[in-house]
């Protein structure tokens, strides 16, 4: 990195909350120039030669892992991808034990995503190395809400003062959590927009709009920001029916068209198609979500470099 | 590469359907010199450095992802395994969406496996990159048939003209469809020697000789190509006894006595071992099994090498 | 490696038994300076620069599956993983021809854990690359007592002399197995302590001195090696309740204080904290349980490179 370029003055990267606007921003400036290293024919830097990048995934994932994964190895960095499936959380070994084990092998960057909400804080006041939420529960997921806002910001210039509508499954959503503190922060006017059954209990208070109408809630919405219904987190009482759900809540063309006229639409995916938004809405000219995928390789190789300022070693 | 190799002008591989004589050559002359590459004590070239190559499996596979991962690797490039078990796949996207979402990370190679047919072409279309087709359902294996005729043109000096019977499960074979399109391209005589349930239907039509007597389709054979018996893709009807199998259609000493003298012993693994073929003519003088893995590596350092000159952004 | 660095005359490593004292010396010195690599900031060499290193995992395993990763690949060699889940083990393919497959694609070493013991032996026998045993069934595991000596003649000075005390399901482990051979190689007196089940039969009359009583075989020890006690290996007769085995052969403070005053305590992990070891002994000041860790990777590097001498093609 360039003298010129801001400083991230934290270890870890656990969540949106905690980090300051200019934070935000300096991730923001370091991933705007990392989204040219991977369209180059030799998409590779040496930033993070020699260091050992950890990806812990207690949770399945695709797309993240797969982001984290190349941004890393586009660093240059040594990347070790450690599912629990084939762990030793089987043989009964606890969580602070990894941590522990993992540690002693003296990585630079441990990547974690956990079922449980804290997992990874925990995990990281365990290791001397820089530690980075991938997803913890339903707690925070910072770099999906740090590739939402790279998204916007190169689509709409800026942040601040956008109207974003947050709309779905809020209540289990870290994607939401991690979104909504950011936008806040960044001077956006964050609306959620969810049934009751499907907001967190008291959301209204902590100051942001909610809506249980859809067509209210997208009035003049400058960004639509679809969440998935993660039905296989609901376990008991309430579980929508997938037709009544697409028909209140999904995103089609008719509800798109109370949106602003250049209201863009997002999705941290994967896509319920026709559950949350209609395929016609999804791959329609308003759509930003291969571009957020994109943007999810760059944010993540702007979180590693920003750290790597951090790495244990270095002077 | 040189300015002296053959310009290969696909910019995925599909399959051996829709490739001239030409771009076969073409290609085994590019793993010809890759042979060596892996002989060497540092088996490593860096025409690849900098380029993603994301291996998605959707079925497993031991050789097969192994040589490209290895392949790609020799090469340089950053390689990325994906398998189905830990993807998305689970919480419902579609391929369509998993191909779109791997495009925008901008990998410059996408390896496919997949059960269905056509699946591996369906995300070609929806890709900016170079895809190669690792196998799907029972339609192509175009890395195997090439490997395969690496070998044989090795060993023999040339295809044309030889004797080529292809012998077993070839209903369930992709191998044997990719095989029999690049024999019969390359002026080999191609017999296909199975019990008339194993055959396609139509097939004779083709111009290929079908035999059901195994005695009669060796008979002077210069290669004989034993195919792995797929009883996991025989769901319904007709599933041979192992004992019975082996007893007409196995390849033992006695049956390969009936081809020609110098004839070579073929396998695309891995082997049921007294199904398909006995013991100690797997291992014997005239089998090949395990030039064909070696070859294998070559052959997919090769394609890689040919589709780069179509990667994005080179000139 | 220099010139100065003493020659490793094995091309394989199966177990600790044939090994001679220089052999275990020359690798613990390489290792001692395979440790500072791991801790500077840029952790990377090039003496397996363009080698292929398999990592064939018949059994799952965190620690050591990651050890050796990180190694080969601090030692710049390329690594390719492979598991059994998704392996052709599952289509019928024997141990020999998936040794032979592998082969085939020239790699330079493989590292090899399976759950039955000779199986890695076997495997060596098979192949024309380097053979490293990470652990077969109730056998040997040549490189976990590797990284015990070093940790303990890291911390001790010497082995020699030593009373090293392994306690716990010595049936069972084959990390007792090799670290027996090692230390009684080394000069070191062991003192075998369990529970008559959990020992092997006639493990007397080999020369070691066995316990059923922890006070009167902690006594005076140098070292306290802890096992895991795994009730996963014991179908049938004998397994302990936890209650009863933590009282009896668990290792807590009480237990400890009746071991040399600078006694330390060992442990191959993953632990069974409150089983066969306390949580406070674990975490506790004469605890060398992380540092094993950190050993871990630095044995293993060292063993690449001193098999790499012998690497095919090496002059």
């Amino acid at each position: 990195m360039t003298d010129a370029q801001p400083r991230f003055p934290h270890r870890h990267l656990l969540g949106i909350e905690g980090l300051s606007p200019l934070d935000i921003k300096a991730l923001l400036d370091l991933a705007d120039a990392a989204v040219d290293v991977s369209r180059q024919v030799e998409k590779k830097k040496a930033t993070l030669r020699g260091r050992t990048q950890i990806n812990l995934f207690f949770e399945p994932s695709t797309r993240t892992q797969a982001s984290f994964e190349l941004a890393g190895k586009r660093l240059g960095a040594d990347v070790m991808n450690m599912s629990v499936a084939s762990s030793s959380v089987k043989k009964g070994e606890t969580l602070i034990d990894t941590a522990a084990t993992l540690n002693a092998m003296r990585p630079d960057l441990i990547v974690v995503r956990h079922d449980a909400a804290g997992a990874v804080n925990l995990l990281a006041r365990k290791v001397d190395c820089s530690v980075i939420n991938a997803g913890d529960g339903s707690h925070e997921h910072p770099t999906q809400a740090l590739l939402d806002a790279l998204t916007i910001r190169r689509n709409k210039g800026t942040i601040a003062g956008l109207t974003v509508a947050i709309c779905g499954d809020i209540l289990h959503s870290r994607v939401a959590r991690s979104n909504m503190i950011l936008l806040a922060a960044m001077g956006a006017r964050v609306r959620l927009v969810a049934p009751s059954t499907l907001l967190p209990a008291g959301i209204a208070q902590l100051g942001f709009e909610t809506f249980s109408d859809m067509a209210r809630g997208l009035a003049g919405a400058d960004i639509v920001m679809m969440l998935r219904l993660q039905r296989e987190r609901m376990n008991g009482s309430f579980v929508p029916s997938v037709k009544e759900y697409f028909r209140y809540y999904g995103l089609d063309r008719e509800k798109l068209a109370l949106a602003a006229p250049d209201a863009l639409v997002m999705h941290p995916g994967p896509m319920n198609r026709g559950v949350e938004i209609a395929s016609d809405v999804a791959d329609g000219p308003q759509s930003l979500i291969r571009e957020q995928v994109e943007m999810g390789v760059a944010v993540r190789m702007a979180v590693l470099e920003a750290l790597a300022m951090h790495l244990p070693g270095k002077a």
